[in-house]
């Protein structure tokens, strides 16, 4: 398989929105399908209603390079005609090896040490150079918000941890053997009992502020949160707010409400740990989403279908889907 | 049981070694039991020939809250008929999710992400802030040195990651249940095949220096280093020319072999995500190791026995073990 025997590949190098939507009104004009990243959204901004509207009538095929694909409006793609693949799958295991690190993090107040360490403040600061003492899984519940792919990877990781035991959270119950011995309880649930919570759900309407400020007071008193799924997600002003007071203990956060930019109040909180979106960078991973890509744009162009078509999507296909 | 209605209990608050000595001749002349900490070595120093050749005949029974006893010569006590007892088991678990932060941490540039966050390079820098992609688990073979109870709880903690191989160095092979899968190697193959190499060895003679410059020679070039167990395992100066040259890719430290004197050269590395020995630093794990100290002591007084007596101690006791 080679796309370039079946397709010119043009790279596509614009400095702006206003750039992409002249060229594709001539240079681009008779593309077949666009391979997206996440961070292009820089240049080019949401692939919203006004974007897909100045997209050719040739355009039928867009795969986006990672899973989560809220920038991108897939009911208006469907509506023209225009299949959206992501990369499903492939980013689970990288994803959920960094909710991980953020949980265990989290819990031991590594990175408090960490810093205290780098300033300085060993042995100055006393035992672990004066980080507070954390708290291991034993006697803990952790509460997973969203069971698909990455909440159940999650799941098998920190299983061997020691953790008394697992909720989830999700749209719809999970059968027996998805569930590895998780038990399935409503959000308000989710929020009583769980020690520390960590969120593998899309961002979409219903997830938005998902976690606001009446439901973080909702939360146990001292509860720890990870966030690896979008930082929409989260009312990040209510989460600062609650870290501050110590409702909430601390944040493992790979993800921000305004991402790349993150206020400087969040970064500067001891006991925050924070990382740049890195959930997928691994040169495995990176490597396989790019194949991803690929193939999705390969399969459209030689079979009418790309090979993983995103769920909201199903409906409006069913044909192409048709063996 | 209540140590203090079988003995009285007195708090050692001493400046100096010196001081120490003085109150054993002293107010502690005829005390039968200690209960200390490995930090108290700022105090009162190791718990050597010279300090032991000052311990009164009436002590019998030292208890260590801690798993490793470097800092204690356990044959020097025997020889004077004083059992050692340290805390063994109760910290698996503790250093055990130490060392997978650690390792997921090193192999995925963590740290330095992190570090380019905080220091306001998103978006500037790039996607993840600038910091180099790192690997994820998948085709890649984690090296163990030292299968005791810590080595094995790393291994049920890294299973689900998805390592391609696990290979373990032992004093002797373990039977196949406690390997649990892992393959058991020479010291030198597992330096040939490892990827990444965690440290769950005790320090002493033999163990000193494990690492040292000519075999981190022999390591996989682009190899990570994990030490959870104690710095002196490893040369720290062949370690930092290692990382610096990026012949080790990146190491993941909660022990420093000067430690709590740490160069300033290895914190600065970008390649070096640093704890302030945090292995054990959590509420269940130090009230757990402070109640083992209780109990040993408690056991001394009662039955003439700790109960977790060291192994290099066992044939200096065998009759007050015999039930």
């Amino acid at each position: 398989m080679k796309l370039s025997e079946v397709a010119e590949v043009i790279p596509v190098t614009v400095a702006s929105r206003s750039e992409f939507i002249d060229k594709l009104h001539g240079e681009f004009s008779d593309i077949v399908g666009i391979g997206r990243g996440y961070l292009t959204v820089k240049q080019v901004g949401l692939f919203d209603k006004e974007l897909i509207s100045h997209f050719p009538s040739t355009l039928k095929y867009i795969a986006h390079q990672g899973a989560g694909y809220d920038q991108i409006d897939a009911k208006a793609l469907a509506e023209r005609g225009i299949q959206l693949a992501n990369a499903p799958g492939i980013v689970d295991a990288a994803t959920a090896d960094t909710a991980l690190f953020l949980i265990l993090g989290a819990m031991r107040n590594f990175d408090y040490g960490r810093k205290n360490l780098k300033e300085g403040k060993w042995p100055a600061g006393g035992f672990a150079a004066g980080a507070p003492l954390g708290i291991t899984p034993r006697n803990k519940i952790l509460g997973i918000i969203g069971m698909g792919g990455i909440g159940r990877a999650v799941c098998e990781r920190v299983r061997p941890l020691g953790f008394e035991k697992f909720v989830y959270y999700n749209r719809s119950r999970l059968n027996e053997e998805l569930e590895q011995g998780a038990i399935y309880v409503s959000l308000e649930r989710l929020l009583e009992v769980a020690d520390v919570i960590s969120l593998h759900c899309p961002l979409n309407e219903t997830t938005w502020h998902l976690l606001n400020d009446e439901r973080i007071q909702h939360m146990k008193y001292g509860a720890i949160i990870v966030n690896t799924a979008r930082g929409a997600v989260i009312d990040e002003h209510a989460l600062v707010k609650h870290l501050k007071s110590g409702r909430i203990a601390g944040a493992g956060l790979d993800v921000f409400e305004y991402e790349p930019s993150v206020s400087r109040e969040l970064l500067d909180l001891p006991n925050v740990l924070a990382l740049p979106h890195m959930g997928t960078q691994a040169v495995q991973t990176v490597k396989e989403m790019e194949e991803c890509v690929v193939k999705n744009i390969y399969s459209g162009i030689t079979k009418g279908r790309v090979e993983t078509l995103v769920p909201e999507q199903k409906s409006f296909f069913t044909e192409a889907y048709e063996i």
